[in-house]
């Protein structure tokens, strides 16, 4: 069982904490605390040897701590997403690979596009596609369609798995924090448009791609992870593509894997990661 | 102040360490803890927010800890150390410019080698180096020599830079869990001599270094950190021999650090690393 | 168009390559070579301007080349590989994703496994699959269906995609250096049975996977790639395994695109990898 | 024996340049060619069997081949180079150790520095420091000053060991595509002043280096090589400065290992290094 918990730190919380767990008789396997000192904040994401919660300790805690705190235990109900994408296969093909399997960590509940490509892909794996068109009609039409349809699935998270439209303040409002998006590049280089083009120009030799949550700041979100890969005059552009996607579909597997596992907590546009 | 912690586990063991804590009023900053469910073995390592242990936690641990508990509270007085080298510059070289910086977060208090090439460096930086020739005399007698020569200085940990004697299981068991070696390969690839020659046959694409503890069994003990760079078929055995030093190097440095800030624990010929 | 060339080295062979090249009026590009000295053999790799061989270049540096030289012209025929598998579905279902958008390189003709767990993902990407059961039969008569299934497809290359069954000699002579295996370990670390329970009980830091060519010294053909991946000690066996199988998947993908774009030649046990 | 050239690229220029290689009877063991279609311009790096050029194809080559061609022959009298620096040790003594050791692959001839925190170090190496403080003067006499004490030296390379002055156009210009600089991030991300204080509020996952030639836009120069090093959450800013010295000090070696084997070359802002 995994107990994730975030607040305001005191002298104390440890001793606190780990006292709820031992009167239940829960052992502690393993622990990982961050105190962010600058923000007085806590992070902790504690194993126990408990398979559920049977002892009640998540009401205990909440008790216990101060008011702003979240207290997460596991096993939530496992984790539901909806993943939007447009025209680029390998990210999508990653997920629904592990989903059929049953080792993504999460199930994936639907496929959203804004143009049909990846529908044959989504149906071979059974998993329902919905072709949104985000043309002819406003933003703000798109985004209620897409909207709609991610609210009857009611998921846990959204995961932009190279959906190439920017999403409105309103669109990220209401989803904040569940939103997961790869971002070909090493952020913060190269933000907007045609990161690898920039790349190719600057004559870099590693790109990379920084998987991170959404905020309104276009690609300023708190990053969850960061991978790169070498490159060198060989490459072409479509050479730096092709390579780049492979490190795209790894970045973006190793944050959903990070975050379905409640390894990561978010705070003040960082992330404390318990990897 | 670090507060580092082995022994063995059970329900309530971090609530009664982090009473103890509170209690003190330290603030617990950073907490890695592990247990070794096969083991039943439970090591930590805390970061709390005091510079020295004014409120002897130390001494009110120990007490409510299971007999077999290992304590260790920072700020210990500085790590002392003596490098053991033979002829190879790279590693000595490397420690003994962190030391004349003081970031080596230990002390160099001598160098002892078996052939007296490095004796030029180390007193370039003002370093004793000690001459200890292992020709034309016994194993038994080279290793007296040394023994005495270290005992004198009664170091922390002696560090074996590239030294390349094999030492007796009596030299060894003399400063158990204090000898720190770089080994030319990843272990347990190559164990034994002239693992870059055996590399360069085998035709790797990879080349790795390992930093380990020193126990009876040669290049069988306990792994610190293990290092890798990668290789192709242009590398000749002495540009193996070349880039193998620069992975080396960083390796032992690598290790240096992690043992010096107390963040490496060892068990049943196993480490558990808190980086 | 890509001109791969294997053969003794002797003075003035690049200038004799390069001049029927010129002859024919094709542009170097890029120019990839590499003498083994000690076996006096000429690698090159050479990509020129042309898209297909019009001007009969082959047969050219056929009659001007030593009589052990081999030369390949590209594009040839698109590869066509057969996928050799047992349960394990991460290496199968990178390279049937692969195939299925036409990024492999190649084209997978069918997947023969001795196990059936892996035909419903085969099938949902259309691809025949081969149900061989080594059970209740000698080897040499599963060989026997296994060659036979393969001699109907005639591919360029088997890949062994966590086929866990070893090969006998004959079966790997009647595709010799048309094998590709991918090994769960950093070879020659851990050769043999069980590799990420030897690295968990060895407590090392990185795990590795090796793709090789198969020959007939198990765990000891020509290396094409090696990939590692770090871990630590709160790693559990299974742990090891499942973050192993990223680790495979990509070295598996690297390798194959390597052959794949005839960057890869093998002499005396080693490759030539022009990356 | 090194060759290496750039020019226009034209068909049969392989030929043309083997052809006189072959006719002094130089055996190339190692050859890499690079062609920059967009540009159509030609770079090789070709290695022969002789030690030195005495059949002069040098003179030659120079006839053959297009009036813009640019061809050095090795053994080059070995290179020189002066280094300038500030405050921080690691990468001077890096070097310093190295060029002790006759393993830098250049004679360091003196040090300049605007502080005088590194004369110890440099002069325990017996090589010259020159302390040219920057205070209470115009950048114009200060440069004026260096330059004097660099052109006393004529050296093949300048080489920034964090020099944290920002250069005059008339300074870049003086010492074109000879002037190596260390940039404390993963360029482009953090141009500018305190990249790593950008990165710790960015919360970023990665940090990296970037050694480039120093041309008149500033961390724009082409880049030479570029290294990462993973980091969490956990670090400091001080941590990441730490750990970003020890990435720094490899960067740079890695990139004077390149330039001085004459494995790097410039053109039109981007380098290709025939690593």
């Amino acid at each position: 069982m995994i107990v994730v918990i975030q607040c305001t730190d005191s002298v104390g919380l440890v001793a606190t904490i780990s006292s709820v767990l031992a009167t239940a008789n829960y052992n502690i396997i393993s622990m990982r605390e961050h105190v962010d000192v600058e923000e007085n904040m806590f992070f902790a994401r504690i194993v126990v040897d408990a398979s559920e919660d049977s002892k009640n300790v998540a009401q205990f805690l909440t008790k216990v701590l101060p008011p702003n705190a979240i207290v997460k235990i596991n096993p939530l109900p496992e984790k539901k997403v909806v993943v939007l994408v447009t025209k680029e296969y390998h990210c999508l093909s990653d997920i629904l690979v592990r989903n059929h399997f049953k080792t993504l960590g999460a199930e994936v509940q639907g496929v959203i596009g804004n143009h049909p490509d990846l529908k044959n892909i989504s149906e071979r794996f059974n998993i329902p596609f919905h072709f949104v068109s985000h043309e002819n009609k406003s933003k703000e039409n798109f985004e209620a369609e897409v909207i709609s349809l991610v609210h009857a699935y009611n998921p846990d998270y959204l995961v932009l798995a190279k959906f190439m439209r920017i999403l409105s303040p309103a669109f990220i409002t209401e989803f904040m924090l569940k939103i997961i998006n790869i971002h070909h590049s090493f952020l913060p280089a190269f933000i907007g448009a045609s990161p690898y083009k920039q790349a190719y120009k600057r004559g870099v030799k590693i790109i990379g791609a920084t998987a991170h949550f959404v905020t309104n700041d276009l690609d300023e979100g708190p990053i969850i992870t960061q991978q790169i890969i070498p490159v060198n005059h060989s490459f072409s552009l479509a050479d730096l593509v092709k390579i780049g996607k492979e490190n795209e579909t790894a970045a973006l597997a190793k944050a959903l894997h990070l975050v379905f596992e409640d390894r990561v907590m978010v705070y003040n546009n960082k992330t404390v990661v318990f990897d």
